[in-house]
Formats: C-alpha cells, sequence, structure tokens
C-alpha cells in the first residue's frame, strides 16, 4: 500500500476495514492508482438528459458495455452509473474495475419547482452486483432535502454497515438559490460541508465560481481575509470545508467542452488541492480514441506531468 | 435452447437462474417460441376503462377463463392480468402458458391532474399464482413519478430476488409533455431508457411518432443525422434506447383498429429490430375466431412469413 | 356440501382450503345454508352515522348483543361489523354464526371532499374473535382511492394467507361522479368489477339506476345492445361483470324502507342472478318481531317461495 | 372479587386474562374499590398548557411525586400522565397504584386548524414503566381524524397482546363541528360510540350539554321521545350508546371551578350511570389538603354517602 | 461517586443501569467532574450556518479534531456534533471523553415557513462510535413538530433501550411565536417542560428573557407572585419547569459575544439552579488559547470561584 493511500485511509477511523478494502481499491486502481487522486467515469446522463441528447454524439455509448470498456481502457479508478446500465455489464467485467452504483436518479420530462432524485437502487443491489461504493444526490436548498437527507442517512448506515464506501453529490439548489449561487464559492464549500456532516466518505461537487451568494458567508470571508481569486484558491477552501482536507472531495466538470478548458480547470483543481475530477459527457460523447486521449491527459496532470 | 433466446439470456447477465428460466420460458412458448420475438395477451382494462366498455364487444370477454384460453389457443407467449383476473384462472391453466402479474393499476373514473397507478398486487401474490413475471407501470414526466420509481424499485429488487422476471410498461405523461409528446419519438426512446435504467427485463412502450418533443433531443437527432423517417427507422431508435439491442422491447397497438393498419405496425416493429407486440384489445374485443386470425396473421409477420 | 356450493367454491381456485372453508361457512350457516343465496347483516351505523340516529328507533339495538341475536334467530348467513361491536359479543355467541369484521369505516363528524375510510381494525384481531371473513370499503373515483386500494391490496394479501375470506364494499364517489351516477349502471358495473380485480371473494355494490355516467360505457352499451330497461336486467350486468357470475356479489338496501319496496328489490336481485342482499338499517331499526318477519320474508323470496 | 367488578369483567370477553387483570387492578383500587366507580388523576397538562399555568396555582405540583402521592393519598384508581412524568416516579412508587400511560398529547403554542395529537409513548414504555393502562386522545370531526385512528388502532391492538388496558380520550373537534356542538348530547353520544367501536375498554369524555348538533340526530331523538333535560338523563344516553352501559365510560370535569359546581356534576354522572370521573386541575390546581378534601367528598358521592 | 453525582442519578429510576452508567460518564468526566454540573461543547454551526461562517473566524477549527481536543483540553463534561465530525475522530479519541452524537440538523440555505430538522444520524451509528449519548432537537410551536416529537419518542426509546443518554434541545419556533416569545421565560419554560414530558434525560433551552408571551401564563405568574426580574430567578423558573429541578437542564449562549457578558449569563444560571451551559461558537470561534482561558473561567464559576 502506498504511503499517501495509507494516509489517507487514516482519516476514515470509523470505518470497518470492509469499507477502508473498498476505498483502498478505488484510490489503487488504474493509472492514478496509488497517488491519491482519482478520476471516476459517471453514466447517469440516459436518465437526466435521455438517451438521444446523451448518447447520440457517440453512438457507441448506447451499448452499456462501452463505458465498463472506456473506464478499463482509460485507467480510471471507477465507473459510476444507475442500476440498470450496471446490470447491463457487471458480469461480464466483473472485478475488471470498481464499481459505484449510482442510488437515485432524477429525469427532465417534468420541470419540478422543488427537485427531488428518485431512489432506483438498493444496498441489496450494490452488494449482488460486487460494487464498492454507492452514489446519491443531495440538493442542499430544495424545499425536498429533508426526503434526502434522511434516505441518505438510511442507506449510508447500511452502506457502511457492509463494508460499502459513500459517494455524496451535493448540488445545491432551490428557491432561495440564485442560479450563479448554485456554484458560489460559499455554497460550494457549504454543500461540501454538508455532504461531509452526512458521513459521505468521497464527496462532488461543482467546481467553485467566484460569488458570493449568503452575506454572512461574504462578511466572515473578508474578516479573514480569505483569498478567492484564483481557481485553485476556491479549490482549497471547499478541500478547507472537507474537513481541513480529511475528506476526499472531487469535482464534476459539466457539460461538454474544449480540451484546454477542460485540462484548465483540472490544473486548478489539482493546485488547490483537490483529488480529482468525475468526467462524464467530457468523456463519452467524444469519439472512442479521442476521449482516450483527453482521459490519458487528464491522467497526466493529476500526475504532474502536464 | 435456440441460440437466439441462448442470445437474448446472455444479456442478463446480473440475473440469477430463477429469472433466466422464467424469461426462457417466455421466450420459449407458443408458435414464437425459440425466435426471440414474443406477442404477449394483456387484460387490464377491466380496471383501466371499465367492464363495459371492455367486455361488451365481445361478451364472452367478461369471463375471465376466456383470455386464458385465447392466449393459448392463439398460441402467444404470455398472458399479462390485474390479480383477480389471474386468480380467477391460475389453477385451472397452470403450467398451460406463462403469466405476468400487473402490479399496478388506475381506474378512469377521476381525471388526476397528476396520475398515478395503485398497487394492487405483490411478488408475494405472483409466487402463489405460479407467474413467471410481474408488470408495472410507470408514468415518466407524471409529477408522481417519484413515488411510481420508488416503489418499481423495492417490487423489482424483490422480484429478482425471487427469480420473477420485470416487465415495465413506460408511458410518459404529465403537465410538461404535450398530447403529441406523449408518443414523441425522443418521449418513446427516453421512456425505454428510463425502463431500462430502472433495471426492467422487458420493456413495453408505444410505438414512436415522427414528432420531437424536447429542443435538446432534436439537436442532438439533427447533428447526428438520425434517420426517423419510418417507423421501422423510429422503432430503431428506440430499441437502440434499450441498451443498444440487449434489452427486450415490445410495443403496444392501443385501441382497437383495422387488420391491415395492425399489420403494417407490426411490420415496422419487426423491421426496426423490435422484439415483438402486446396485444390487448385488438384481441379480445374481436370474436374469438377472428382474434385467433389476427393473432396468427401477427405471428406470421413476426415469422417473416406475411 | 350442496352443489350449489360446491359449484361457487371451484371459482375461487387461487385460494386455500382455509379460505375455502370459511368462504363455505357463510354459504352453509342458516336458512339460506347450501343455496348458493346469502344475506348479511352488518351493523356499522353506530360509527356512519352516529347512535342515536342509528339505534334511537329501536333502543335494543344499542346492547351490541342485540345483532347477534338477530343474526342468529333471523337464520342469517353472517354478521358483519366494526372491532368494538364483534369484540362486545364475540366470546358470548362464539361459533354461532359467521362472523365478517369491517376493516374500515368513516364517521359523520366532518364532511371531507375526498372521502376516505379509516383503518380501524386488523387481520390479527379478526383471527383472535373467530372471524371467517374480513370486510372493506373502496371508493372508486375518490382522490384518495390509491390510499384505499394499496391498503386493501396488503389486508386482502395477508387475510388470504391465514385462510379468511375478503368482502369489499365498493362504493363510487368523488368529485368527477355525479349524485345519480354513484348509482348508475355503468358505475355499478365498474365498481363491481374493480373490486373483483382486487381479489374479493364477496362483493358489495349498490342496486344499479338505470342512468348511464361514462360516455364511452353509454356506447358500448347501445353498439352491444345491452337490456338495463328492469332492476333484472342491470342487476344482470353487474353479475356479469362480476367475472362473468363466477365472483359472489350481493347487493346493499340503503335507507330503511317500505316492505314492499324492500321485497321488489330483492326479486330484481334475485332474478338478476344476484347472490344476495345485506340489510342493516331495514331489519335492526325494526322492532324485533318486526325486523325477524322481514328478514324470513326476504329469506323466502330467495328461496322463491314469495 | 366483588360482584360488580365481576360483572363488569364479563362484559369483556375478547380481552385476554392480562388485561383483565389490569382492568380488575383499577377497579379495585383506593377507596372506591370494588364499587365499579372509579376516579383517576391525570396530569397531562404540563404538556396541554404549560407549566406556568399548570402549575403556579400549586408550585408544589412542578413536582412529578407530588401526584403519584396525590392520587394515593387520596385513595383514587388510576393515574394518568405523559411519558416524562411517569419515567420520573414509577420506580418510587412501584406498585403503589395503577399507572396509565397517556400515548399522545398536544401542546398550545401552534394554533392549528386541523388539531392533531403527538404519539409520544409507546407500549414499549408502558411495558418497561409497569402502567396497567394506555391512554389515546382522537379528535372525532378532525380533518386529521383518520391519522388518529389508525395509529390508536395499531397501538390498542399491541396494548392487548400484552394484557394492557386501552383508555380513550374521545373529543369532537374541527370545523364541521360548532364550539357549543364540541360538548353537544349527540356529538358526545357519538364520541363514546366511536370510542367503544374503536376497541377501547375505558372510554373518556366531557359530560353532554343540553345542545344537539347533528339536524339527523335531533330528529330521531324526538321521534324516539329521549328525555334529555337533566345531566342524569343525558349522562344516561351517553352511557346507553357506550355498548347500552357495557363500556366503562367517564367523565372529565374541565377548568378548575367551584365545588359546589363540581359536586353537581359529579352527581349527576352518578345518577345517569357513568362510571366515574377523571379529575385533574381541579385535584392538583388545589392546595395538598384542600385537594384532598375535594376528593374526598367526590369519593363520597360516588359511594352514595353525599 | 461523588454525593451530588449520585443525587442526580436517583432522579432517573425508570432508566436502565447502562443509561445510569452513561448519564455518570457525562458527570463525573472534566474539571466540573463530580459537581453536577456541566459544560459541554457542541458544534454544529458547519451544518447550521455552513463552514465559513462557522470556522473562518478560527481556520484550525475547520478540521474535526481540533474540536475533540479542545474539549479534552479545556475539561468539558461532553462534546456534541453531528455524524461527520464524529465519525472523523471517534477512534483517534476513543475514551478520552463523553460524545454525544446530534441526531438532527437544518442547514440554513433555505428559509422554510415551517422549521424542520432532518434526521442525518441514527442510534446505530451513535452505538458503533462510542457515544454515550444521543442529542435531537424539537421546534415546539412549529407546524411540523409533531413530525419531530414522533420521531424523537422512536429514538428515544431505542436509545434508552441500548443505555445512551438523551439530550434534547428545546428551541420554541412557528408562526404563532413572536421573535420576543422564542427566549419569553413562559415559552422557554414551557419548551423545557416538554422537553421532561418527551423524557429527556438532559435539556437544552436558551436563557430566559423578562417578556412572557402567552396572556394565560402572564395572568398565572402574577397570580402566584412568581419573581421574574433577574436572570437568576427566571432561570429557577425554567428549573422549577424542568420538573421541579429533577431533570438536568442546561442553557446555550447563541452567538459569539463578550468575555464579561458570558460570564454574566453564566453567573446568573449558577445562581439561578441551572446545571450548567452549552458552548460552542463563543469557544471554537476564539483562537485555542483564548478559548480554553474563557472556558477554564467558566469552570470556575460554577465551581463557585469567580
Amino acid at each position: 500500500m502506498k504511503p499517501r493511500v495509507k494516509e489517507i485511509l487514516s482519516w476514515y477511523g470509523s470505518d470497518n476495514p470492509g469499507t477502508l478494502t473498498n476505498l483502498a481499491r478505488i484510490l489503487n486502481c488504474g493509472r492514478l492508482g496509488g497517488t491519491g487522486k482519482v478520476i471516476i467515469l459517471p453514466v447517469d446522463q440516459g436518465v437526466e438528459h435521455g438517451p438521444g441528447r446523451s448518447f447520440a454524439p457517440n453512438p457507441a455509448a448506447y451499448d452499456p458495455r462501452y463505458h465498463f470498456e472506456l473506464a478499463i481502457e482509460a485507467g480510471l479508478n471507477a465507473y459510476a452509473a444507475p442500476l440498470g446500465f450496471l446490470e447491463a455489464g457487471a458480469r461480464d467485467y466483473a472485478g475488471d474495475l470498481p464499481l459505484i452504483l449510482k442510488l437515485n436518479n432524477r429525469e427532465n420530462l417534468s420541470s419540478d419547482k422543488d427537485p427531488l432524485q428518485s431512489v432506483t437502487g438498493s444496498i441489496e443491489a450494490a452488494l449482488r452486483l460486487g460494487c464498492v461504493a454507492v452514489g446519491y444526490t443531495v440538493y442542499p436548498g430544495s424545499a425536498l432535502r429533508t426526503d434526502m437527507y434522511e434516505r441518505l442517512q438510511e442507506l449510508a448506515e447500511e452502506a457502511k454497515r457492509h463494508g460499502l464506501v459513500v459517494v455524496v453529490w451535493s448540488y445545491p439548489r432551490g428557491s432561495d438559490i440564485s442560479k450563479e449561487g448554485e456554484t458560489a464559492l460559499d455554497v460550494s464549500a457549504y454543500a461540501a460541508q454538508i455532504a461531509a456532516q452526512l458521513g459521505a466518505h468521497i464527496i462532488k461537487v461543482k467546481p467553485p465560481g467566484p460569488h458570493v451568494e449568503q452575506e454572512e458567508a461574504r462578511k466572515a470571508y473578508e474578516k479573514a481575509g480569505l483569498a478567492t481569486g484564483t481557481l485553485a484558491e476556491r479549490i482549497q477552501h471547499v478541500v478547507q470545508s472537507s474537513f481541513d482536507g480529511r475528506r476526499i472531495v472531487i469535482f464534476s466538470g459539466g457539460a461538454a467542452k474544449g480540451k484546454e478548458e477542460i485540462f484548465e480547470e483540472i490544473r486548478g483543481i489539482r493546485d488547490g488541492g483537490g483529488f480529482g475530477s468525475i468526467m462524464g459527457r467530457n468523456a463519452f460523447q467524444r469519439e472512442r480514441s479521442e476521449a482516450l486521449e483527453l482521459l490519458g491527459d487528464a491522467i497526466r496532470i493529476y500526475q504532474g506531468e502536464l
């Protein structure tokens, strides 16, 4: 076991050896294995955005096997998807890479005022599919957040009892949060803190922007003289807000965009002490060889080689 | 076991032998047995539309035994119905054909703004009645879809644990979907994807029309140059959206109509790579000999003989 | 066992011998025993209408023992009541006649827009009280019908597992149904069909009036040339809608009224192939000897003697 | 066992010996032991009205031990209180007098339109505290009554299985009931009937006033020539409505008031065949010796000595 | 065991030895050990106010280990925090000081009209983390209070069965309570009484102000001549309202403020017979040595030395 992985595991003193073993599996898998950095492939857009919008740009991606193979070939740390996609490949690729069952989802055929994700998976399913972790989305600030927090509490406790890792997607949303506020620095930091306090082992938030949403936070930042000018500085505050860096916090990239833009973001995450990226559309909506090249470059950035 | 059935079973690598056995029972039953094509008789209109409207056109159909016999004599793959209809014949026709217990239903005595189906059956009932599968309807886009998805999650997990097959009727509906949108190409494909991601073994959607409902989908289709002009092409996209054809997806026919219209639709389903039809009113609202002839012709179309 | 009872039992092929035994107990009890016809005494008006309005016309009826004795002395098939009334006599009259525990009730101290019955009994209570059956009311068409259907699903499954008979009171109600529509022919037939599909062994509906509520049903009736002019003809359609007569369907009488009116109604039920009556207020709000005479006459009508 | 107690126990033929034993403990305790009359001390005003308003008039009553001692010294039949008050004395006074755990409560810091009580105790707590009974309030007529009835159904069934007695406080309330209607004769009788049908062993209602709330009840009373002029006559109708006197029904006194007024009310209860009183504020808000004298007089009225 | 601790334990006669042992652990820990006074460090502001606003004033406090060490070094009686913070240190500081798992929380990203806390922890988690107690917040007066009370009932019963101590934060809130009313004397006393009746072993309320919110309470206070002029007098009434001082009731300090103000408050708590303080922001938002000095002074006030 590499020292950095040992160090990271040491932060999770309340977990049983089963969960630590599974966490180590994620940290040790792929080309970033042992570095303490991770890149995860998430593919829940089939539910979140619909199949055409998600997979028409690269029709090979309609096939659930495609994503297993992409993650394996690129040398990523793990692959996260809803029940159906995992069921469609878990036997064929058993043991080839760590799997994360995304436990809740939301389709966009209805524009709910109070966003909520529906639970579509279970700990039992994660175990029978050989997953190392479960993933769960919360929307802090949503009027329905209590439902989401309380289901997570039950699912996370059950997951930990069975030696699974808990990954929490924390996306602030709701009528009291402005559009810009959803990725505001204070709100992103708050989202990370909430996920950590809810008992997440791995936290996923969006990269924080320079905006500060809550007045009280703005005052506190000013008084403390917090540096927020660069992405790296803002990432650093989110890492700090994740138990002073003692929880793994990774960042999503959002909609597909140009390579340079992606690389700049990843360098910011790396330099700010972030633990890695979760890259979906930027990976699977590109043609396979192009995606492999992009993921290879991302890995090299985290390795400090690019 | 015919090679095509073996191939289809190979897609369901996460299921236990019990579920595969029951799936094989459906695929191997009747005149389409072994071809990988299926025709299922569903009779839930007694609840959905009322007995007079459903059975007055062919009064023999008031008797629950009629439908068992119709499905057996026509050589169909399975018969699906709510609890009461199955309880009224499961002993008399035990072992004669695969049964599917429809677990939820909705009567039309109230015009709900937020459509929801009520759970009227259980896995326990399916097992004690000797069923090979359970059926469940979701309304993607409905304000109450979370209720439906989460109940399905629990029921499907329980069904799989007990070796049953899960059939999902996926009918988009709700205030954000236009009437035309309910059978729009993108929406039908989305409905199929959702059912697949929810873990369905067999997916039932309506035949997709040429309309495209969501702007983002329209853009993606145009960019990808997706062919959508013929029913066969549209069926192909729905099949593609069902895990690139690695999930059984079948199509319903809707209200009773003329034979030629029905046959044209079935040819479209067949030519687009669809796995079959679920024919209710078009079958049981016709007089018995006429229905048998119609079903016989439908079978021959799927056999490529008509 | 009389042939008619054997025949009726043969319709319930999915039930265990425990449930058949209890169903036979109802069919074989009292002066109609063995004929396949039944009269049941229901006394839930203490809850539904209040004690004064229910029992002041015949104060002896305040005493829970009165109703047991009335049903026994009149030679009825069974007695149905809420928990309290059954608890107050089940030991004293143990074994004297079949008991039906009414599992849900509704008091009229509040005029709910969305009618719902409250569950006030349980399968466990039915078993410890020696009941042969449980009774349950659904309001098809009510905005809260899903609650009622789903609770019934659970209770009925549990009842059948424990060898109890399930009696469903099916009373359409709700904002989309007109007052006249509540007893419309199509709606009554629909109510019976729903109860049958929900798995009821015995169905209780109100006698159908000549009105037809739903346009689609009206068209279907006209096309099929359904005769609906006499009560007997309408009863026949409700019986037909109860799985072509393969489920026991009985009819309530409503508010207390004159003897001749009652007898006419019973003759209509008999001539239309109905299985019997459930007579509450018409029985217990009359003085004892008068009630016994009335019930005796009703029995003789079903026996074809009056 | 005194004959009257034996007689009363004989009405509860559906209960197990455990429940009968506990019912006998209440009936045999204190100075009214064996007479079939009961006086119970209830102290839930700390929650219902707040501590200052409840106990400032007699500060000794802030101490939970005070109420145990008051009930014991006065020779009452039982003491009823919420979880906290019982936990604070159950060991010290173990075996000294029968305890009733009040399972639900409502504080008055919010003026709900739809009144509801919160469940704050459990059968498990009642058993570990050595209670002989549980108490539960329902609000017939409240929009939330179904919640209250269904929770009571579950708790009462569990209580009876474990040999506990069930005491139901039945207080009609809700937007369809006038203020005067809350203690109307017909409404009080209805409240008693509902509690009895829900399976209560002991029923607690407010003394009925001369007003009649529901038109249908008024007609029935007039037609039956029911005497309602005196409190005794009205009590008699409530007793009659409690299964013709075969359920123990007791009456509360309400706000603290003058001694003579209290005594008149008790005489009315006694003369109308009521089974006793539940006296809270009139007892514990008086200074100890004064309260003991008052309770002593109340006992003597029930003994026919005053 | 010091006599005062023995005395305090004697008030909890209904608890099992497991709970008493854990209560003794709190009372015997730290520099106030054995005095019957307690100071607890609570750190749930990361969730309640966000990480920046909470920890930027003293960045060392981002690290979950900081708070364990602060509480240990200051010689406090216990440390209370949500799941995440406890999980992040429970192994490293196992056995070093009593831990309290805060079971529910509320973030401030949404301004709910009806405040509610979300359950984010469980009894199972408290046990696996070695906690001696669980903490739970109720909002008496909130429209959603029934939810909070009923969850507490279940959690507290489970906690007691497993030998844990139950600490209840009781913060009145809701549309019927004025802002000033939230800390009104009568409302604070009511809040303490409610927590006690709900079965709390330790009650936490805010220090009561001189305002009296409810008219009925004002009348009762005046009639009883209750002294309410000084904080000590008001504390005395809250202690009295906590079962006449037979329940441990402690007070929170609110927002960070000047030392003298804090000390005055603590003297009032002490002189009024309060059992101690729960000090969060005033402790962890100060730099470590300053915080230790402040906590040391607070301890000396409770020891009567300052």
